[in-house]
């Protein structure tokens, strides 16, 4: 039988192509519109899964663009009433639904502090959208499993596509236009080898680094709410000042490593592990000390690698979740939309 | 016996008079510099405890302040050599050794960027604190466990006294002057019920909000690294969003409310959790449906309310970790300076 969310998982090269077909033109005039601005700063307002994607693309902003990223909690607006000075700035929100109250509070309330306002929701026409001063949809279709994916895929596309448009940046517009061709291939890595490490196990350390943090978050996140799996995300530099301490017996742990400059000390922190006593599987080649070498797609820009990492991931996880007796499109106690208290 | 973290957290209210008694002047001129920048983005530079640190700070500058506060990875300088675009910005680094040199290196990166650069460092004159326009000395005297306890505090005391100076908020700097007599009240608070029930838990989950969300994120790393057990931190807002899959069966949750404007919504989550199953301790009083409230210090400024948790905090993790077999002077596999690879 096929789950939801397995469907949603095979559709992801498709989904990504429909968005990047459909949102050339708006992508360009968001993009003509952040270089307008020259903005001091970009905050971003998301929770879930869009969360990481807006840390996907605070690391990515940074990088290509220069311009520091906060991440602002909804509540600031909501729970405690404060307007931020952002006069400078531009202001990002992303939610799947673009429904969620206390973030359409938080994006109405930057368009009054006078920052450019640029929203990315699955529902076209959204409460979010209609509050933003920009707006593209995410044309992943609609999303039936309660594990966000397609829609977490496409909300990192449409940034990085923002970005590029941004920065005029012609090499990473055109490995974002090229990512439908990387996820066909990144579905057709086999993470066996990883599965059957963890089909039983209780804990788990996702490591990555820059915009592959963000992925390692979002990783550890599905984890659980999939798998009932305790996997925690932590970067790769700061996971040796203390959460290595319970790193030992064999203790699982996944480095998303890509072909960038991090990848050296990504490969020594995951061969740090190893030599504790860790079971250590690296998305990258080149480790030694007894690390496996998870199977990944070669030679892409080092900004849109580890994008392309989640999708081999989410077709693991849909398919480890039903090895460990879950039904991945049911998660228990958890609804689509949250209503946050 | 009394180990060091013992000793050391005993020492915590002396240590922050010490360092109120020694900075005034400091923070009055760094205050002051803040108010003529009038900074569009403040910038976090730190690691570990001191990130925790950074990210109680960024929920009260923007509550206080209302500007927006971005933690930047040190990395982004010294693995990808990228300088952000800081002419309009501020930029604090936390250090307690100072010497970490992939922070030292963003530091000066910021202030070649044109960034106003504040330093925080226990060491005094160590070269994070040579590299910023204002340094705080710490003043904790020296730390020999490896886990952080006065160095963290005494970091958050001088972020909030920075930011009293800087805003000219009067309540917030009495607040701040009367800690050391609010930390000698939360040495006092006994967590025993919490501690029974995690003396063989293997996982944990801790929840804040605002300000309250860095001392989770501080709680849940102290967990591992002196006790071996796998905690992990979430807003309280998020956890419902996926996070709470796993937390059935008596999953032992630690919710830390405090009062202000979030604690209906902390309360609601946590007896959401106790529904589900979970054992549910919360630091303040309301909570129905099986919730537990731990002892607390009451009727404190709503921005130095979770600081004043974590004192009492240190005190029964650092019991937990002897009861649990661990030496918390020594755990596995750390050193007080982690150099980054």
């Amino acid at each position: 039988m096929t789950t939801h969310m397995q469907a949603e998982v095979q559709e992801i090269p498709a989904a990504t192509a429909r968005f990047l077909g459909a949102n050339a033109s708006a992508a360009a005039d968001a993009g003509a519109a952040l270089r307008a601005r020259d903005p001091g700063v970009l905050v971003t307002v998301a929770r879930g899964s869009s969360d990481h994607a807006a840390s996907y693309l605070k690391y990515a902003v940074e990088l290509v663009a220069g311009v520091p990223v906060a991440s602002v909690g909804p509540s600031v607006a909501s729970v405690y009433g404060r307007a931020l000075k952002l006069d400078g700035a531009a202001c990002l929100g992303i939610s799947q639904s673009g429904q969620s109250p206390d973030i359409v509070a938080m994006m109405e309330s930057a368009g009054r502090a006078g920052a450019l306002t640029l929203a990315l929701t699955n529902v076209a026409g959204a409460p979010l959208a209609r509050a933003a001063g920009h707006a593209l949809a995410l044309s992943a279709g609609e999303e039936k499993s309660v594990a966000a994916t397609k829609t977490f895929v496409n909300s990192v596309v449409a940034g990085l596509l923002l970005l590029a448009e941004w920065q005029q940046d012609t090499a990473l517009r055109e490995a974002v236009l090229a990512l439908p061709g990387a996820f066909e291939e990144a579905l057709s890595c086999d993470w066996a080898p990883l599965a059957d490490r963890l089909v039983r196990a209780q804990s788990l350390y996702v490591l990555g680094r820059g915009p592959g943090f963000a992925i390692a978050s979002e990783v550890a996140l599905k984890c659980k709410e999939t798998s009932g799996l305790h996997a925690e995300a932590y970067s790769a530099a700061e996971v040796l000042h203390g959460p290595a301490a319970i790193v030992q017996d064999r203790f699982p742990v996944l480095a998303l490593g890509v072909d960038d400059a991090a990848l050296p000390g990504v490969i020594q922190t995951a061969e740090r592990l190893a030599a504790q006593g860790a079971d250590v599987f690296l998305t990258a080649r080149g480790a030694g000390g007894g690390v496996r070498a998870l199977p990944h797609v070669a030679a892409l820009h080092p900004i849109v690698a580890p994008l392309v990492l989640v999708v081999s991931f989410y077709a693991f996880i849909e398919a480890l979740a039903r090895r460990r007796g879950f039904d991945p499109d049911k998660p228990p106690y958890l609804n689509k939309v949250t209503e946050t208290l």
